[in-house]
């Protein structure tokens, strides 16, 4: 017998799981087409060069590629992609011409990461990416958190907050302060804000990063001075809030011009997302969001559900100013931003916000012990003609084995007809939950009858 | 510069190809989850001993496998899936306990297969596979066919056939000719019918396979007698056709007990279907037809399109004794079918089925110079909270530029708000195949004119 495990960092996703991702799939899908976005698919299988091709990944990143080769094929030549970043800078890149600009795209796939299996890291997972390539418009900015909003709020996701910045202000801010050559460290410190808190960023502000992050550190001793450390950390902390913040930081850095420039666009971003009837409280300012050092120029998103924030950002973004200058000599502008399929889902599992259930149909129509089979399969078709989802059992077992079956997995009705209901050319409708049954109800009244219980059912 | 091109053998799917797919894909899952079959999801990396373990994949398979290695990692640990079955025997033997039997799943996933690149061919492709494990139930034989009828019906093919067989009565023709120790190379002969003709069938029939089979050629030789020979293709090419099959077949085999059992079946299938509303002419019975050699021990189905049969089935799959012997003790037997996606859509789009477009959506909302861009978001917003899909042009780029973008991607309608329309509140709705413009409809009247206007198109 050959062990039936998954390799290390991998996982089986059971029908329980399953049911309420593929339903949140189709739900994005949904609200991501609805904006004009097109879906495209790149394979899985890339070839090395476009992933490792320099700056396209971290060496972090690189660490973690897997390999691909087939049986007489050479090493080194392919590899499984780690995001869906990369391919679609590749995609973009050779279609172009083409697929014409302004180019909006959505993706959802696996990617994969051979990172230390942890709990909640998993080495292959899910990405749910969109895109507008080929604009600087202001527009597609907004409307990158306007289909994030649309989405979660699609999906079901009660509560969330999406939260704002334009990378121009926080380089304003360090070019006022005279230390713009120190951005990289600077980013790397106030990123960990959350994590560390003010003291512990301060000291790192101070002293340059501390020797924890390997082969990171040479060089940056005595960062900032105490004054500077302490003006950037004031500025972050009170940079935190609604509209308001943007007055605010209109009166400190508005003749700076790239500051100003962000600041409008942060300005234009909340009309048009008002516009858009966006809430105002999902949405959030925060100048102290960076979201990585290198990739985004413009705007970006981090997306947080209140009271969860420790699941860390479930949809982040931003807009970039070149997507695929490793495959092609005309410059992309672009923004878009990423759901986090896993991490939403086990975010909403921990807060109860998914119906269990392990099936997809609310109906059991039964298979009667000496009742042709072709009146259980008769009755289900015209259920499903309704619209409403019914499974046949598929043997004449004990009905009591096709009931358990049924109330186990999570049917709401099963539909009965034994040999005497067969006669008279009627039904019984037994709820599974409360085992309550309706007696001798005629098939004509098949659809409607069961509806009705539904309707009861959900209305309870 | 990075060549941007993807590796020999995997390919990039553009949203004219995507659009129509994911239509598919969506019905599909639709179909699948009417009945009561569940989603579940295993990792595209499997451990090289799943897929490999003896028997599970042939000779050919194993040499097309992708190995998958991390850095650090030990070759030959890991490998891409090939198919979805090996993980689904996999996956069911681990979780069999908690999920409980009969089990109904289904699977929509990329396979790899090293195969050598030619037209048509892809190193990489989708499978859409549905089975019901843990049951011996006819009603699920029935089901099966019933499912592939539904889902294609569903997916918008209009024309289709669905051939059934039983091993067994095939079976219990060899065993009543003496030659039951044949059945391999008889069947792997009778399989090249339609490609080859009667005359070659015949004469490998009686030589055995000729040498071009590598490695398979020995000690085949006169494997039948003429009289042998003609009586196998006779009945072959008798047993083709409607019902009137089953009677011609009970006459001649109905004494053998095997052969007895597999006309039984296929008799309460083909009831059952008619039971389901399956019209007659969408069935076929087919004895000769085997789907390969040792896996399928019932009902096999296989389904072809009138006229485009050289794309061969687009739908086959059939019953199995047991599903996981290699990873469990526990005898899984089971039924199920396979659609091929990809060669499903390029026999339509060949013919003609397919609508083509590059847009998600039938709306542009133009983004007119001068004019504040909440407003096309507005209108946009409320088309689509009354379920109509609709695009905003990310730039208040001249106008033309963006009617351009619109007819060139297939977009039917441009909702244009320009600064004398802003004032009166009203807009102009162009149609841009025939660029026919409707002047001065009140922004109240957005969701009515535009829902008729679409109508029209439609009746046109």
């Amino acid at each position: 017998m050959i062990d039936p495990r998954v390799a290390s960092g991998l996982r089986d996703l059971l029908p329980s799981v399953m049911i309420p991702r593929e339903r949140m799939l189709a739900s994005f899908r949904r609200t991501f087409a609805s904006f004009g976005y097109v879906p495209v698919e790149t394979p899985h299988i890339e070839r090395m060069e476009v992933l490792t091709g320099k700056g396209a990944g971290s060496d972090e990143v690189l660490r973690q590629i897997f390999e691909v080769t087939n049986t007489g094929g050479t090493r080194g030549e392919l590899a499984l992609r780690f995001d869906l970043t990369v391919p679609l800078a590749r995609f973009v890149a050779r279609h172009v011409n083409d697929l014409g600009t302004p180019f909006k795209r959505y993706a959802i796939g696996s990617v994969f990461r051979g990172e230390r299996p942890a709990k909640g890291r998993f080495r292959e997972f899910v990405q749910c990416d969109f895109d507008t390539v080929g604009t600087e418009g202001v527009v597609a900015d907004a409307e990158t958190a306007q289909v994030i909003h649309d989405a979660l709020d699609a999906a079901g996701v009660p509560e969330f907050t999406i939260t704002l910045n334009n990378r121009k202000v926080l380089n304003g801010l360090l070019d006022t302060l005279g230390i713009a050559d120190k951005t990289g460290p600077v980013l790397r410190a106030l990123d960990k804000l959350a994590k560390i808190g003010r003291e512990k960023v301060l000291g790192e502000l101070r002293r340059g990063e501390s020797g924890e992050a390997e082969g990171e550190s040479s060089g940056r001793s005595a960062l900032l001075t105490e004054d500077q450390a302490r003006q950037v950390l004031d500025f972050v902390e009170q940079g935190r809030g609604g509209p308001e913040v943007l007055d605010w930081v209109e009166q400190r850095l508005g003749a700076h011009p790239r500051a100003a420039e962000g600041i409008a666009n942060l300005r234009t971003i909340l009309a048009l997302l008002d516009a858009a009837g966006v809430r105002r409280h999902r949405l959030a300012i925060d100048l102290g969001l960076a979201r990585g050092l290198d990739y985004y120029t413009g705007v970006v998103f981090e997306t947080t559900v209140p009271g969860w924030e420790r699941f860390g950002s479930i949809a982040s973004g931003g807009r970039y100013d070149n997507l695929a200058s490793l495959f092609t000599e005309r410059r992309l502008p672009g923004v878009g931003a990423s759901i986090g399929l896993d991490r939403l889902l086990a975010l909403m599992e921990e807060a109860g916000w998914l119906e269990g259930t392990s099936t997809t149909v609310p109906i059991l129509v039964a298979n009667f012990p000496g009742v042709d089979p072709a009146i259980p399969i008769r009755l289900a078709g015209r259920l499903r003609a309704s619209g409403v989802g019914a499974e046949v059992f598929p043997e004449p077992l004990q009905i009591g084995k096709q009931m358990g079956y049924g109330s186990s997995r999570g049917h709401k009705l099963a539909v009965i007809v034994g040999p005497d209901e067969r006669a008279r050319q009627v039904f019984n409708l037994r709820d599974l939950a409360t085992r309550e049954e309706r007696r001798g109800i005629a098939w004509d009244d098949l659809e409607s009858a069961v509806k009705n219980a539904l309707d009861q059912i959900e209305g309870t």
